[in-house]
């Protein structure tokens, strides 16, 4: 029983998430996205469109990191991604919390989890790369659909966006053709600035 | 195009899984928890504690089912266990949800959720019981851990709590144990009546 109830604690723990708060908004503009729901959002989307990743992904594997990849966040917070400054000791914050966290867990579950985490922070795998396009395309489509609410809040240009969506192609060219078609059209709905930031 | 356009539509239509409140409280009791939330933690639940179930299960076909079993209360609601009245005209109302959403999918797509979510409400094969099992025991979790804030609210008495419950015993009886463990504690430090509901 010793086994199942650190299992059991980590369940617990992890409930946290659900309080982790996102810059994104729902897509009906109501309310922040929290990262338990985005992380949902991101496993559904990986198997049903997983016929647009360019190389043979394992999907089961590219689940399991989107469900796992913002646990750390549970200590570290959410750092918005074109906060510059925020995002310099973000690691350091991040590994602090993988330690406490993924070392509730029986030892080989915890190497799991280290594991799963390192692969998609390194971004070089298939399933990593897939992965991180999915984690870029749902926060622009809620984006997209809540009339660009959280772009406008930050006063966010086109041209960053498109600097940090572009990875979206080294998985799925398909998805990043998609996704360049969604910010020309913000653009010209007024949900994006043109151009870049000075 | 057109057949990611369709995918794409259901991404964000299922945002509204997110505004679907459940009973349960997160575990610490500052507010109730909605169905993506839940579906996500049963998700990672389905992969960390799949030694428990009894026979041998695809884990990827139960996390698949864990992630889409709640979309059909998109338009039908969510159905508070132990509201009877309610109960009888569930499966109606999910079904109709289920049509509307499952068919913007291409086809083949819009099949395989049907039969996910017909198999897992069947509960017959090894995955759906786990699934079943999962899904049982995350309310039970948060409920014991937020001071059985939701129990002592509906005034649920633990045999109740058992008889919904037992099914946790089909797929593990291991888990069952964990959970009749944490029941008796639930009526020990009063989050659950003792005996029957006359």
């Amino acid at each position: 029983m010793d086994r199942l109830k650190q299992q059991i604690s980590f369940v617990v723990e992890i409930d946290k998430l659900k309080n982790i708060y996102r810059q994104s908004y729902l897509a009906d503009g109501t309310r922040h996205e929290n990262d338990a729901e985005h992380s949902w959002h991101l496993a559904i989307m990986a198997y049903l469109l997983s016929e647009y990743a360019e190389e043979k992904v394992d999907i089961l594997k590219v689940i399991k990191m989107v469900l796992m990849h913002d646990l750390v966040e549970i200590d570290a917070g959410d750092t918005y991604c074109y906060d510059e400054k925020a995002k310099q000791d973000k690691r350091e914050r991040e590994e602090k919390c993988a330690k406490r966290l993924f070392e509730m867990l029986p030892e080989e579950q915890c190497r799991e989890m280290y594991e799963l985490w390192e692969e998609f922070e390194r971004m070089e795998t298939a399933e990593a790369k897939y992965a991180a396009a999915l984690d870029r395309l749902q926060p622009v489509l809620l984006n997209y659909f809540s009339g660009g609410k959280s772009w406008k809040e930050h006063g966010i240009y086109v041209e960053q966006v498109i600097e940090r969506n572009r990875r979206i192609k080294d998985s799925s060219p398909k998805l990043w053709r998609f996704v360049e078609g969604l910010l020309y059209d913000a653009v010209d709905k007024g949900y994006l600035k043109e151009g870049f930031r000075n």
